[in-house]
Order: structure tokens, then C-alpha cells, then sequence
């Protein structure tokens, strides 16, 4: 597996690969890779035939205040990891080498990233589709794979692909859970002893509205109620916030008459979690 | 030659030229073709095996107020020239077609974007790189053509191009003029006969400024006076800016040191010209 910080390096290789006739598959990521992240990457190694992992800590998708200069980097771990679970190459570019000198672009999507998390983290979706578009410019995938964790990031980003013809295709892969339920999360670590225990109950909170509605229940407001009143057992927890959305365009939905998506917000702490699942209407 | 309003029809249309290793050009227009235009054309003729011609004209560029409804239509006539000009296809899409319902993505570029006509139309850029990007995504050229005469939208494209690695090569085609020096555009055809005579001051203007440099004055003040004093003896024009700058970063310069863009806007009654001058330094 090759390990670089050029882009030169990684544009010719993945031309190369493109030369004959390999599929190139992307999975973008800001290393301190869990289980969550090595899914994505086999989830790409299945449908392509050569898989890049970029691993860059994105400064602009952090808004002020964020945890940009203690997010953890953990590359020599990250690198074994990924090697094992089939990525040909881990693209760990400098800041300086995505954000030449005078750069000055920026990819935006409206609409879609001004609720949910885009209320609490002003500027985060601009970082993001900015960045995925540079990745995307310089490594030319046929395939890109996303957690559906960050489930306003993949709607965004397919969103962008869209709409700008980046002739990508968006594949989204499960979120992974540890056996308390708890989401995977690169965050996971700063959480304290009864934190962490805590934070199982985001996950209680989101299959509780989940079976209620199995069980004849549609109305939304119903279901965020449920799920509050669980997290609430928490004392180190405190919802930012709870709604039920269209999983495309992220509108508000009152009711479950099709797929909803359970998105949520919850600090443990200090530390921010966010966790989701996608509700279907019994039939 | 293929005319078509269709996304699909011409993005699989290039998607089989690529796949026949030949080399696809875009001429991005909004139509009402001149020989300019068609000088575009030609270059891209000469640097691809096939040339597609996109004419739109994009409502995002027009900023509320200006001629997006009177912009004139001749697509009979363009399709006869550019077909005479060598191009292989022309695409005409609708408006919906560019942006399908629940569009919502913008790409941006800052800086470069906010001097010269930046001032004077706002939004303006925003739609020409947004429009670009969509037109790159489906053609997917290797090579695109714009005029010099747009000075500033070429530096921005190269600058997006550049920021986000779209791949597509950016060729600078010289401005072509009528025979008493007005740049070509589709907006002379708003001129009455008094504007359209005392247009030719502007490249007179130009031109003075130049040759002043030749002589030594290095001076941009200077130069920008021969400029202003020159058009000033044509009573249907108004200069809405004349401003030396560096030809990449549109920076402002005060004294030709190397190439300097001598780049102005003026109004021959209602109608808005822009036109420019490289100016460079004596050797």
C-alpha cells in the first residue's frame, strides 16, 4: 500500500489505475479511523478495484471554538488499519497542499445544509463540499463512500454531486455501533468513564421511537418526545437537537408516512455525539 | 453537426468520443454568435479532435436590472457558423435542464471576483462558476476556450479550475475586433449609430495607453488618464471603471513593472462595453 502526502503522486497513480482500466473508489476521511471508517473502505474495496483513503483533519470544516487543534491523529495506526481492510493507497495531504497559496474557491450548497447540525456549525457543510470537491478533482473517483452516521454530510454531498455533474457515485454505508449501541466516532475517546456509559442511551432513545412506530405509531412529535424522555435519564447528556426529516432533502416531517430520518445532536459533556436512524412506516 | 437541448444525449455523446481516445473541447457561449465566438471555436478546432459549443444564456449571471430578456437569440445563425467553424456538436440546453428542481449548489470564488466588474454586478461571477462547473461536468472537456475580452471571468475560471482540480486545461483566445477597433460583441447590436461610432474610442483609449507605455511611461496613473482623456470626447460614453491590475490575481498595480491589464467598463449611452489592453513594460 502506498502512503503519500502529493498530490502529484496520488493524481498519477490514480491515472494509472484509470489508464487500465482499474476502477478507482475514494473514501475520505480525518483519520483516527474506527471500525465505522474500515467498513467504508470495504464497502468501497467490493465495489472497485482500487480504493484511496484520504485522511486530512479539514480545518475548514471546524467553526470556531471546534476542536480542530485536539481532533486526535493517530496515522501510523490508521495506516496498518486501512492496509488490512484493502485500500491500495492513503492520500495525508498538508493543509498547504489542499489550500494552495491564493486559493480562493469555494463549493456551496444552500437549502439543505441550513438545518440540523448546519444551525450549530456555521461554515462546516461549505468546508465540507469544498474539500470533497478538491479530493474529488485530484483523485478522479468512479465511487465515494460515506457513513450514514453523518447523515446531513451524505445528503449534502449527493446533493453537490448532483447537482455540479461530478459524475461520482455516492455510496453510503451503515453506521457501526459498539455493543452498547453507541455510534463509532473518532469523538468517542474524549468522553469520561460515565459518559460513555451514558451515551448508550442516544442509541436506546433512537430504537425506542424506532419500535414505537413499528408499533403503530406515526406521529413524529411522538417519537422525538420518546426519545427524549430516554436520553433524559442521562445527566451528562443534553440533546442540542432531535428531528425527524425527509433523508433527501432534510425537511422537516410530521409524520411518518414514507422513510423518516431520526437525526440527533446530543453533548455528553463537552463532547458532541451525533447519532441517527432512519424510521420506515409499517405497511 | 448534432444540435442538442439534451443533458444526456451530449454528455453520452462525449462520454464515446473519450471512449474513441479522442480529445473533447468546450466553447462555453451565450449564443448571438460573432466572429469572436467564432475565433473560439477555431482555436478549440485546433487543440481537440471535437469541439462542443454550449449556448445558454445562464439567468444566474445576470444580476436584477440588467438585459437577461432582451439578451439576444440567433440560434438558426449560430448553429450555420459554428458548424462552418469546425465544431462537432452544440448544446442548447433549458434552463431547467442546468439546474433541474432542488438545484442548490453555487461554486464561489473570492477575491479575484470583487474588483472591476465584480463592483458592478454583483452575483454576476457566482453564476459564471456555478454554470461553468455544470457545463464541465457534463461535457467533461479537456480543454475549454474563453475570450480574453472577459478578462476577469477568465481569471476567475482559471482560478476555479486551479482551486478545485476540475482537469480542463483553460485556453485564452485574443480579443478580435471590427475593422475600427471595437471589441465584438453580442451587445453592439444595442448601440445606435452615434454609440456604436464613438464605441471605437475605447480602443483608440486603449490603445493610447499603450503606446504611451512604449515610450517609457511607466506610470498606471498616467496611463489610465490617456485612456479616460481619450474616451472622454465621445459624448454618448461614460467610463464605469478603468483600472490597472495584475492579469492573474486582478490585483491592482500602480506602475507597469511586468504585463499589466489595462481593463475597463464603459456605457455608450445604455449599453455597458467592457474591453482591455495587456500593457507590457519596455524592454
Amino acid at each position: 500500500m502506498i502512503v503519500t502526502d502529493s498530490e502529484k503522486t496520488i493524481s498519477t497513480l490514480c491515472s494509472s489505475w484509470r489508464a487500465e482500466g482499474l476502477g478507482v473508489g475514494l473514501v475520505p476521511t480525518m483519520g483516527a479511523l474506527h471500525q465505522g471508517h474500515l467498513s467504508l473502505v470495504k464497502t468501497a474495496v467490493a465495489c472497485v478495484d482500487r480504493v484511496v483513503v484520504s485522511i486530512f483533519v479539514n480545518p475548514t470544516q471546524f467553526a470556531a471554538g471546534e476542536d480542530l487543534d485536539r481532533y486526535p491523529r493517530t496515522l501510523e495506526q490508521d495506516c496498518e488499519q486501512v492496509e488490512k481492510a484493502g485500500a491500495s493507497a492513503v492520500f495525508t495531504p498538508a493543509p498547504v497542499t489542499v489550500y494552495p497559496k491564493g486559493f480562493s474557491s469555494e463549493v456551496r450548497v444552500s437549502g439543505i445544509t441550513e438545518g440540523l447540525c448546519g444551525v450549530y456549525r456555521p461554515g462546516h457543510f461549505n468546508g465540507v463540499t469544498t474539500v470533497c470537491s478538491v479530493l474529488f478533482g485530484i483523485v478522479r473517483p468512479e465511487v465515494a463512500v460515506f457513513g450514514m452516521k453523518d447523515a446531513q454530510q451524505l445528503a449534502v454531498v449527493r446533493r453537490m454531486v448532483d447537482d455540479l455533474r461530478m459524475g461520482v457515485e455516492i455510496v453510503a454505508a451503515p453506521i457501526v455501533r459498539e455493543s452498547d449501541g453507541v455510534a463509532m466516532s473518532s469523538r468517542n475517546r474524549y468522553l469520561s468513564a460515565t459518559e460513555r456509559k451514558q451515551a448508550a442511551l442516544i442509541h436506546k432513545g433512537l430504537k425506542k421511537a424506532a419500535s414505537l412506530c413499528r408499533r403503530g405509531e406515526n406521529s413524529c412529535a411522538v417519537l422525538r418526545q420518546a426519545f427524549l424522555q430516554t436520553v433524559s435519564s442521562g445527566s451528562e447528556l443534553r440533546v442540542q437537537y432531535a428531528e425527524t426529516v425527509d433523508p433527501d432533502t432534510l425537511l422537516s416531517v410530521e409524520a411518518v408516512e414514507k422513510t423518516v430520518l431520526l437525526a440527533v445532536a446530543v453533548f455528553a459533556g463537552k463532547t458532541r455525539l451525533i447519532d441517527n436512524v432512519l424510521i420506515k412506516p409499517e405497511v
